[in-house]
């Protein structure tokens, strides 16, 4: 299913096309079109290029390891992720490589590769769902995620399906509207809170 | 100047030309471009559609508010960034809107967000550059950011100049090689620290 957003300005196609459905088939990911779309996380950008980043992938068919991975989800996710081909745990180094203190940003950074992730995989024709909802402490431990290292999402990857393929509580969560905040309630200039002018027509060019 | 990823395999243009040089030109950002990068943040993914960025920006035009923004970062980075035409103080939402617990994904939704703006921002010939060297808590004074939310990085958006702009010591590291870990590296299966047997040729496919 297609389900474009409905931009006040045009974007890019692949950041329009993007949306996290819930149906997926049971089809698998071509191994070149996996490939790039992990090359397209390794080359995002990251504080100091320290790549603050892990990735745990489970296929479908190796079964012990998806098994392990749906098994860390909430029920809620758990339910529609079954079917999709790649389960992906994603990892952001939480410490500085070589001085081990605080990295602040090593999460922002894990964000950036996998949206590299995303839009890659968006403009091969798949379909991705990050979820939140998930034991973080059960992931860490069933997969030796080390001290410093902090599980943040679990992306499901592949093909999407069509909505009747859902469970039919998730029907109507899979059609509904898009919705995004106006660009005034979160682009400001100056101080908090106040509309940038830069977004109004007759604002600096 | 041009500087693609030396991929190995092939990736997106927008993400394949994304880098971050240091020399910017003075010349401004077009408004619609502007807009363009902006709806392109606003369509991101987020954990319960939460949305959890805030973008100030600061035009160079506008002299006090671009002057107060260049004010907190170190001078490594004041000393090319008051070039850029634009630089926006990325800031996230660390807790829920609703509950006002806290939201551990806020920082990395932001970095969702700001990449779509990135990758916008290189569709349409714009260079981008992060930075994490900034003073948070002087950021936050001045912009009155309030509590629950955090400044997490400053991007400069312009479009790139000859690297011979730069101060002497900078023009060395906008030419240098750029470089990655290679996947093996960072795509585990199973368990953390071993590679993925879907990077191989003989993996899955």
């Amino acid at each position: 299913m297609e389900k474009p957003a409905e931009t006040n300005t045009p974007i890019h196609d692949s950041l329009a096309r993007r949306w996290s459905p819930r149906a997926f088939s049971e089809r698998p990911v071509e191994r070149e079109k996996l490939l790039s779309v992990l090359e397209a996380a390794r080359w995002a950008p990251s504080s100091r290029n320290e790549q603050p980043w892990a990735y745990l992938l489970a296929a479908r068919e190796d079964i012990a390891n998806f098994d392990a991975l749906l098994g860390v989800l909430v029920d809620s996710n758990r339910v529609w992720a079954q079917k999709a081909p790649i389960l992906i745990l994603t990892v952001a180094h939480t410490r500085w490589q070589k001085e081990g203190t605080p990295n602040r940003v090593g999460i922002y950074d894990l964000g950036q590769a996998t949206t590299n992730l995303v839009v890659q995989a968006t403009s091969l024709g798949l379909s991705t769902h990050q979820m939140g909802g998930f034991n973080v402490e059960a992931a860490r431990a069933r997969f030796h995620v080390p001290e410093g290292w902090e599980p943040v999402t679990v992306v499901a990857l592949g093909y999407s399906a069509d909505p009747e393929t859902l469970p039919e509580a998730l029907r109507g969560r899979e059609i509904e509207k898009r919705r995004r905040k106006p660009l005034e309630e979160f682009v400001f200039s100056g101080t908090w809170g106040i509309p940038s002018p830069l977004l109004e027509s007759n604002g600096n060019k």
